[in-house]
């Protein structure tokens, strides 16, 4: 049996090699696109429907309003008050620009989504980084390189004594 | 075995008529207590753990970060563009006083919480209000009827072509 599955796999790669090499590329660099750069992080599925931790508003030159949403393991922490957050821990950051309600004076609503910012618990994989492996996307495609060195630093020199973490859970 | 319940019955209502008034009263008193005026409107449970529609910021004179959330029925009307939504629709205003993010200098985020404001659909119960039912909440118990006269008035003015909400969905 052992020899049998060997000689069914060695089919299988040489029919890849030999035929499927573009459409293996092809998934490569699609997989590649939606990845965060440095860290590997992807848009999680479903993030939309996850529970709020709390709103924000970012003042110039951002002008935008934000939410940061958490998957069951960020928000059981979140409301157990456990630090730091458990590996598993995934919260995501929605950001829209700022815009003026045309139905009333005072209020300030979402215009158009601009990023969409992920953090993902794992202490092993991101050890380097407190334990946190980082995405921002545009458009569910991430932004480059250069831009994602930046996450850890501010994270590091702001907000250490919180596990890294910006948001509070607003009750 | 009817006769036998119904006397079982009459006890029971003999003893609470005799023995039990005081705390039946008090029992009466909370649950006016907790719902709105005018409306019969009450905070929903687990309303904490609902999706987000969406985020929005209150500037002077109330300075306040408010999120909408909304039950099962309350999404899927959104995200079908539904309107008006449907019977059993729920949509609760969370708001926290403004403040200052002690750790990012642009960054306004949820202080204190201030009042949690629901709007319940049932299109018999509440025709004479756009089929909404309206209740504002300070610490759980909720405000007085004069406030909660402005509600309808206010929706009806400014959002009669939305179904009398102000809150859009932030994809």
């Amino acid at each position: 049996m052992k020899r049998r599955f060997a000689g069914a796999t060695g089919i299988a790669v040489a029919i890849a090699v030999a035929v499927g090499c573009v459409e293996v590329d092809e998934v490569r660099a699609q997989d590649a696109k939606d990845v965060s750069p440095l860290y590997g992080v992807a848009v999680p599925d479903g993030y939309r429907k996850w529970e709020l931790v709390a709103p924000a508003l970012e003042d110039d030159p951002l002008n935008e309003l934000r939410a940061v949403v958490g998957n069951t393991v960020a928000m059981e922490a979140y409301r157990s008050g456990t630090l730091p957050f458990p590996d598993g821990t995934v919260l995501v950051k929605l950001a829209w620009k700022r815009a003026q309600s045309a139905e009333f004076g005072t209020a300030t609503v979402p215009g158009a989504a601009t990023t969409v910012q992920v953090m993902v618990k794992d202490s092993g994989r991101y050890a380097a980084t407190g334990g946190w492996g980082f995405g921002r996307f545009i458009d569910g495609k991430p932004v480059d390189e250069a831009q994602h060195e930046t996450c850890f630093a501010c994270h590091d020199a702001r907000v250490q004594g919180h596990d890294y973490v910006f948001t509070r859970y607003a009750p």
